[in-house]
């Protein structure tokens, strides 16, 4: 390799390594945004970000940036490793997807995203779709054009795809999302109207915030969370966040009536923080150790949350200190009638609540609709009576207010199209990837039992976190699992799971 | 005025509003870093300290900013009113501090800073000066380097006086300091040798922590910290810090066998929490109403701490809360007996645990050796033993070790040189500003006493916050209190308080 290229590459780094702190850096703000901020805070919060955000946009198309992507990506044959070829691959990405798109566009959709976000908040409350039409329009309009800027060969549905999911493409997304629904619906409605019920009794009660808090932190800790490089709050939305490998924070929330909610919450957000805190040791400052994709992230989180916690061996495990942290409610509970109950499942009219036998319908439905939204099939105004139809037809109940329906995700209103199918190609990764990992450990079930859940964390390390960008999701996925993504693995292990509990046939 | 002259300055507003809010995150890395960040988050965080410093600075000497700053300054009567010409003024100063210095010189400072406090934080924990000596020498050596390029018709100690109390030189503070010196060093010999001791006794005991925090917000909240635009938390030492006028962070700490350490620390840090919560609401993101120098800050904290909360008034309007929160302690202390144990002084060897009375002193000692430092009349091999001779001359006590002497202070070791004078300036203008609210409001007193801050905090607003940086120091303590810096009015005020309390002649 030529002296100069190899220069080329540390000039690279070093300007990727700077984006990265800086990265970091909104990360602590969003986090404190979320967290710890005054209220009187948020306008002069706003435009610390916004302020920040320039930057990170100066530092990403800065001119010098494209020259340096020029001369490094002449030739693929240009004696780069793979470590070193994904930096120039992901940095070009970027470039592109800044500079691709004129500053006016740029600024036309923050501005509108955020107007979008507050019309949003008041329409919601108000259940008055009709006020957040308008501007749900425009956002669609806009971010068609951003699509055929970016990436002018793809449709504009795939391009927003992209974004979180990317080589992912409605072409691979229909069939599945359809063979979801097709097996999925029965399943739901053979639930439904089984006469087996979970007992579910002993999970409501009084539940101190100190014990609960104490409960989450020791199992997040036993799943390998590095509380000296991370931390665990309360926030209105859990979610995992920080600055940096070394500083990953995971959230929660408490009620008082209900532990369950918190406790998988933790679970679920210790899932993404493991795939943070798990990060190469190599190049952490660069883009080739940054998570693969939303729904590899996901994919992670759901592992622990559905593939795990609410797995019969870990029940088994962790009843015991259930019953002694809350010993009023857990005095007769089985192993078994705690697995069921931690498995309840019913159509409900909100996402964020559902269970993982009704979540991918929340998920295909709002796919359907985005994907009309997109190709011109389906107009804005519209969108109620068709979520309020999809939600009969694929849940079997219909949302009372819009409120409750078409109105309830935050996601249309940023901006944020093609994000959702992220949530169930993550549940169908962890359940393909929950087989590699019994197929690789075939006693992974008794070490559960025995509380040892280090060779989990371990091997999810080795083939999911440590990898970082080096391949793409296909590659991973193959590599990993030994096939390609495949739903059949998730439709069986929901089958067969819930029609023991729900004792169908 | 010219239209284009307008558009630049209005260039230079975005300019300017854009370097705040950098450096509100600033605040916000550096507050994290001190009182929520993960330990393992250390090297991290530097980096990104680092890489936002450099932001920074890439800001602030932007060629555009020349050119602006240019045309602006070509004339003062270029029709532009106070507020304006400050911002004018103030963005001049930093472009040039900046700009005159070389990129090399920057870097080694920093990193010889960087280096020096490690070794500072060894050699101070093993009590051996000759670590710390060499680089300290270099320090010094590049400091002068540093005022030679930046304040070229400045001596090199007064450049590095003027960071930080811009304005101040050697020739003011001088013959201040030879005074203080002249009637204190009389004043501590007469406490120390005093046969009456006020009595301290309920002032030890068990002090629950949440009952200190409970206390210290309650007091806070009474001088007026606004909560919904700050927060109050705990760090190592005790500071205030935080983003913008509405995003305001005190700190302290507790120890359970002692509450008064912590709820002075409250009552100090709200002092500084105050100036920045009531900063003008116009250009709160311009430097035009930004605290004026450190003096002037420390004048704010001085005052509620010193001035008010260990007065008489304050005294007796609290003792009732302190009796109703720590009821075992309180039982028989009187309002008198209360405000003398408050006000014990004594010679000591730390500079920060030291009362009113002996604190000028251990600033007055650095300042002469700092001067002679920078003068060539002082060699840093003599340090110690010069710092002993000085402890002796002027407190009468002698460090037994360098840790308990010239290591003590973290100063040095960051190239903070010229800083100290600051703390004693503070509080010759915290009492010249009391005593001018004396005469501005006669009954303040009985305010105080009857609990009523709020017009002490009004004035102190309308007098010092809200006049940020349109005036110098000197029109601005002439402005307040009709008068120069002048020591008399400290000098009375401690001989009185301290004559009267220890029963002095």
């Amino acid at each position: 390799m030529h002296e100069e290229l190899r220069e080329d590459y540390y000039a690279l780094v070093h300007r990727l390594s700077e984006s990265s702190r800086l990265g970091g850096i909104m990360g602590i703000l969003h986090w404190d945004q979320e967290v710890i901020m005054p209220a009187g805070a948020a306008e002069s919060r706003a435009q610390q970000i916004g302020s920040l955000a320039g930057v990170l946009h100066e530092k990403t198309t800065h001119p010098e940036m494209g020259r340096l992507l020029d001369r490094l990506c002449q030739s693929e044959e240009n004696g780069f490793n793979t470590f070193e070829w994904c930096n120039i691959r992901e940095a070009h990405r970027e470039f592109h997807m800044a500079t691709r798109v004129s500053k006016t566009l740029v600024t036309e959709l923050a501005e509108l995203s955020s107007r979008a976000h507050q019309i949003w908040v008041k329409a919601r409350s108000e259940n008055r779709f009709s006020d957040f039409a308008p501007v749900l329009k425009q956002l669609v309009d806009l971010k068609i054009k951003w699509a055929g800027c970016v990436f002018p060969d793809m449709e504009a549905y795939d391009a927003n795809i992209d974004v979180y999911e990317r080589g992912s493409t409605q072409k691979d997304i229909t069939p599945i999302f359809d063979k979801l629904k097709a097996e999925l619906i029965p399943l739901i409605k053979a639930i439904q109207e089984s006469d087996y019920k979970p007992e579910t009794s002993f999970l409501s009660g009084q539940f101190p915030v100190e014990k609960q808090e104490a409960l989450g932190r020791k199992i997040s800790e036993e799943m390998g969370f590095l509380f000296d490089q991370g931390r665990m709050d309360v926030s209105v939305h859990p979610f995992c966040g920080g600055s940096h490998p070394t500083d990953v924070r995971i959230t929660t929330r408490y009620r008082t009536d209900n532990f369950v909610e918190s406790l998988y919450a933790v679970i679920h957000e210790t899932g993404h923080g493991l795939y943070e805190q798990g990060r190469m040791q190599d190049g952490r400052d660069l883009p080739v150790s940054e998570a693969l994709t939303m729904a590899v992230h996901e994919s992670q989180s759901l592992f622990w949350e559905r593939m795990i916690a609410q797995g019969k061996p870990f029940c088994t495990r962790y009843l015991p200190l259930l019953a002694e942290t809350f010993s009023h409610n857990f005095k007769d509970v089985t192993p078994a009638r705690f697995y069921e109950a931690v498995n309840v499942s019913g159509p409900s009219l909100i996402r964020v609540e559902a269970d993982e036998v009704t979540y991918p319908m929340h998920v295909i439905l709002r796919y359907e609709l985005e994907k009309g939204l997109f190709d011109g099939s389906i107009q804005v105004e519209h969108l109620p009576d068709l979520w309020n139809a999809k939600m009969k037809e694929y849940l079997g109940v219909e949302p009372p207010t819009d409120t409750l329906g078409v109105l309830q995700d935050t996601h249309w209103s940023g901006g944020a199209f093609g994000y959702f199918p992220s949530y169930t190609l993550g549940a169908i990764y962890a359940s393909q990837f929950y087989q590699a990992l019994i197929r690789a450990k075939p006693d992974i079930e008794k070490q559960i039992e025995r509380g040892n859940l280090t060779p989990i964390r371990e091997w999810l390390g080795t083939q999911v976190h440590q990898q970082g960008r080096l391949l793409s999701v296909p590659d991973l996925v193959k590599q990993v699992t030994g096939e390609n993504l495949n739903p059949d693995n998730f439709l069986d292990y929901l089958k067969n799971k819930y029609r023991q509990i729900y004792r169908l046939n």
